[in-house]
């Protein structure tokens, strides 16, 4: 363990309080450790689908937060350096929750699932290991990424599993933020210098492919029931809030193909290693020794 | 600009995944704009001294926040990613007050300074340039900066200049969670397996030469009398923290030599150039783009 918190919890009380059988208090700060000490006292232990389907939420945040964090002191501006830190941070605590909240099931920790799994064991979508490519790039896949996890989040805090419902509910207020900003990029590099519409155009065409693949349902969405979100269930929304803002910049992506996906059933492009290896590497040079 | 709305992070609490990175805090009033604005109304213009002084302060932290960037996903565990992604983000906040404060006197913005100065017309310390190593050396050169900034900027929030006065009594407090961390991973290592033992003992001798140029006085700092902080008025409290520490952990660097400094005069070793490389690339690839 590192440091011990030091600032007072943010008062969090799971909106439902006819889920009475969850102790969870109005203290509750939902931190990753909450997470765990709920699940082992029995008041929220999730069902094998549950963790499967939040194992899918952690990753997808967990493998963006690696690609932003590589921005910090590299972005065209100070400010932006700050603003694309802060969204890598928040991503990485939506991961924290989802992997502690899987983690619950099968007695594994965080940390566990973040570094002693295989490639083939992540269930990211293919969208968020791609590389950053420039800076319109890291722009176009956030916006897409962020214009998924939005509505994404504002539903799933429905849920009826309380904790991803929680866990959803303080997720999509940082994720409001972070499609504003991507949506505010992708308006000004659009409508910048004929250098910074050439790029985000670029950005587009090797991003947008990706989207599909979030879309897409299987047999656990289906079996989740209203515990998920059904993926096909968002793609509407996206489709029109993406839309309005593309048009608004004049670029047009109806013409880039969908690329096969694969990435929930533990299929990845070539890059996903390469972002293993470079988070993994330190907690699997010392196994074990508590640090 | 941006997008608007994106201030420096609050003060979090270590550990603690509920302190959203993205808060908007309404009562902030000391971001790099308003300090812009302030010396354009002639309420904080520095002279060319203390633009000269702000400059170093700001290069330490800038050079410092491009180095903790890069453990974003990369720490040993997930709760050590978010701090230290969090350490860099308040540094690169500091950067930016010191820095816009800096180039009021020049006519020049935050992001001129960052991103158009050749490696010569740097001022930061050499301990700040040095490479991350391994974890251990990280925590080394992160100790010795803490105990180093944390002293400085209680004793600049003093400071004669009202500007300087007001940056570092909010950096102060930041910097006071950064040296809380540092001392406690130094006890962990130290105390923990004989590896972890000797990756610290490695650290602190690759890191700790680096110490003595942080308190060396020259021309500047004496001129500037009561607006700065004199720097070998820093030393003997450094030794006395610094040296309870390292004798809890049984660590002895009595033994490591002093290496030559030279970065406040501008000169430098190899690294900072790396750093600089990365850092700039970006935004020089198109000057004036403005993005």
């Amino acid at each position: 363990m590192g440091p011990s918190g030091v600032g007072p919890p943010t008062p969090y009380a799971l909106g439902d309080s006819s889920a009475s059988a969850t102790r969870i208090t109005p203290g509750f700060a939902l931190r990753p450790e909450d997470i765990v000490l709920a699940a082992a006292q029995g008041a929220a232990k999730p069902s094998e689908d549950v963790a499967d389907y939040a194992l899918r939420l952690g990753d997808d945040a967990l493998i963006l937060a690696q690609r932003l964090g590589h921005w910090i002191s590299r972005a065209p501006e100070l400010e932006e350096d700050v603003a694309l830190g802060n969204i890598a941070l928040d991503q990485l605590g939506h991961a924290r929750s989802f992997l502690s909240y899987a983690g619950a099931a099968w007695g594994k920790t965080e940390d566990e699932l973040a570094y002693f799994r295989r490639e083939a064991e992540f269930r990211s979508a293919h969208l968020f290991e791609q590389p950053n490519g420039d800076f319109a790039a890291t722009i176009a896949r956030q916006f897409i990424a962020a214009s998924y996890q939005f509505p994404l989040y504002r539903a799933l805090s429905h849920s009826t599993d309380p904790m991803l419902a929680a866990i959803a509910a303080k997720a999509v207020k940082e994720v409001d933020y972070h499609l504003d900003h991507s949506t505010q990029w992708v308006l000004r590099l659009a409508g910048g210098t004929a250098e910074s519409r050439r790029r985000m155009e670029a950005g587009f065409k090797v991003m947008w492919p990706f989207a599909g693949e979030l879309f897409e349902d299987d047999p656990l969405t289906a079996r989740l029931g209203g515990a998920a979100v059904v993926p096909s269930s968002l793609k509407e929304e996206f489709g029109r809030t993406t839309g309005a803002i593309l048009a608004e910049a004049e670029l047009d992506v109806s013409e880039h193909p969908m690329a096969t996906g694969g990435g929930r059933r533990g299929q990845h492009s070539e890059y996903l290693g390469f972002v293993l290896a470079e988070m993994q590497v330190l907690a699997r040079e010392f196994p074990g020794a508590g640090w």
